[in-house]
């Protein structure tokens, strides 16, 4: 942390950027990064190579972001949230490094610590939990459009504060955060109560063709239905977790067709079922709790696989649901 | 609080209950406190007048709670979380007072002050928070069963820090009940990823007729449904949830049959679109963005007279969504 400040400190042009397929924690660590050191006098440029999502648009600065590359006057170069450097797409690239020192800050355990000074904390849950600390490090008093921007980070990657990378320190952050003008309620608003028409009619198709089968539980999404409810590929993810509350369910999957045809499937399982097996099994990976795979077309075929690898696991399990 | 401690201390068998229609905050305090006062030396009778809900018969203790009533040696009788005396049921009437004091624990703004020391706290978001610092109070130090079931109220009574009455000292009890041990992820799971099969075969019906007509989104639930998905009444609620996720949604609307036959209207609406006058105009009541009232059948006419009142309203309000 104390390179970093001393990165900072030196800096005069900061550009600023973080990753594809952006989430609440890339946007709001990238807007309040750039609050943090525009209270320093600090010149900064956001960059994201998507278009701002619609869920992100409202944040304070977010019509700042564009899909620009840094400018030969900036000294410093920033990722943030991103695991890999290549995950910041195509707006920072090796050719625009130009002997620019790049700090990295993130907290995805997997970060191949690819910045000329790194601040990885895996143990935080959200890159913004760690722009908290680099808050005060750097002396910088928060107001209400840093707190609403870092508090965003911290709500969205821990899906309100439910996932078990969530820790009494997220829970400090985010009071602090809230203490310094951040309204929890209206951030918690926007980032789960915020669905699409078209969205909630494709979960009502999934929801209405499940099929509980002894003990697995699953459901489909075609390209079809996703022409047809005018859903973008990206926004049909999720559904999963609506099979998984399902107290009968020990398994729950959902198979996608995706844009090249090929079948993707995610599965989510209760405490005590370890997918890793499966998930082996299929060429896939993910967590004992959460695990994915991508199987070649048609969909028959490619379920069946599935589920005949998941009804073997849960005859060699008793585990009460 | 002076006062309650006092009362506590001078007891030596206790009898404590909490409301019908049982929630995690109302269960989640009643065995808090009995832990609580336990690790004092208290004798404790933990009573509800419901059977425990399945989805709180894992905390600790919740085998120990039966619809019973206090037996002539107990020397002090407690309410927890009850806004009013009768929300206690049958194991508590005016005939089993015989002279003991009350003491009443609750944080709901409406309550009546019926006890005989009332600690009441409208700026606490749950009841279990109250404990929090009743035990500080008492020097009762925290231990993870303690924690599990005040964290269990104040995730439930918040809907996970969700709603405006969350304040920056509930993640400070959060993070503090956590440190004692409680397993936030773990409650949460339970609270909020726990259905049935049949109440998601209800919530794929409910969705899968859902319409949405000029900003207003609206869906039913007949007995018929409930009947032969085997879903009790009291499981139904909660689905208009769904619905006013959609950001299309100016209003939106459930209507239920009840066992009675007559139609329970649930009505939400986005910030700066006021329920209040349609409410009023259907004799029912409630909050500025949630309502509800109960109107005679049949659904049909029920249906009509509602969204008639919603497109007035919403033709009068013009209102970004």
């Amino acid at each position: 942390m104390r390179d970093a400040v001393q990165l900072i400190q030196n800096a005069r042009r900061v550009f600023a950027a973080s990753h594809i397929d952006h989430d609440g924690d890339a946007v709001g660590s990238l807007l309040g990064f750039a609050h943090i050191l525009r209270q320093l006098g600090k010149t900064v440029t956001v960059a994201l190579a998507d278009p701002v999502s619609w869920r992100f648009e409202h944040l304070p600065g977010a019509e700042k972001i564009h899909a620009v590359k840094p400018s030969p006057d900036d000294d410093l170069l920033v990722s943030l949230d991103a695991s890999e450097f290549n995950r910041l797409g195509a707006v920072l690239t090796p050719n625009d490094l130009a002997g620019r020192p790049l700090l990295m800050i993130d907290h995805h355990i997997t970060n191949s610590r690819f910045g000329t000074v790194n601040v990885l904390d895996p143990t935080a849950a959200s890159t913004c939990e760690i722009l908290y600390s680099l808050a005060q490090a750097l002396d910088v008093p928060l107001d209400p459009t840093i707190a609403t921007c870092l508090l965003t980070g911290v709500v969205t990657d821990t899906l309100g504060f439910r996932t078990t990378s969530t820790t009494p320190r997220s829970l400090e952050v985010a009071q602090a955060l809230m203490h310094a003008g951040a309204n929890l309620s209206e951030i918690c608003q926007r980032a789960f109560n915020s669905d699409t028409y078209a969205r909630l009619c494709l979960t009502a198709d999934v929801l209405h063709r499940m099929t509980l089968d002894e003990g697995v539980l699953w459901s489909q999404v075609t390209l079809d239905d996703l022409r047809r409810l005018g859903v973008p590929y990206a926004e049909s993810a999720g559904l999963v977790g609506y099979l998984n509350s399902v107290r009968e369910a020990r398994v729950a999957v959902i198979f996608r067709e995706n844009e090249d045809g090929r079948i993707d499937v995610s599965m989510r399982s209760k405490p005590g079922i370890s997918l890793a097996s499966v998930a082996l099994a299929l060429g896939g990976g993910g967590h004992p709790q959460a695990a994915g795979a991508t199987l070649p077309p048609p969909m028959n075929a490619a379920r069946e696989r599935v589920l005949a690898e998941l009804h073997k696991l849960l005859a060699g399990t008793t585990v009460s649901a």
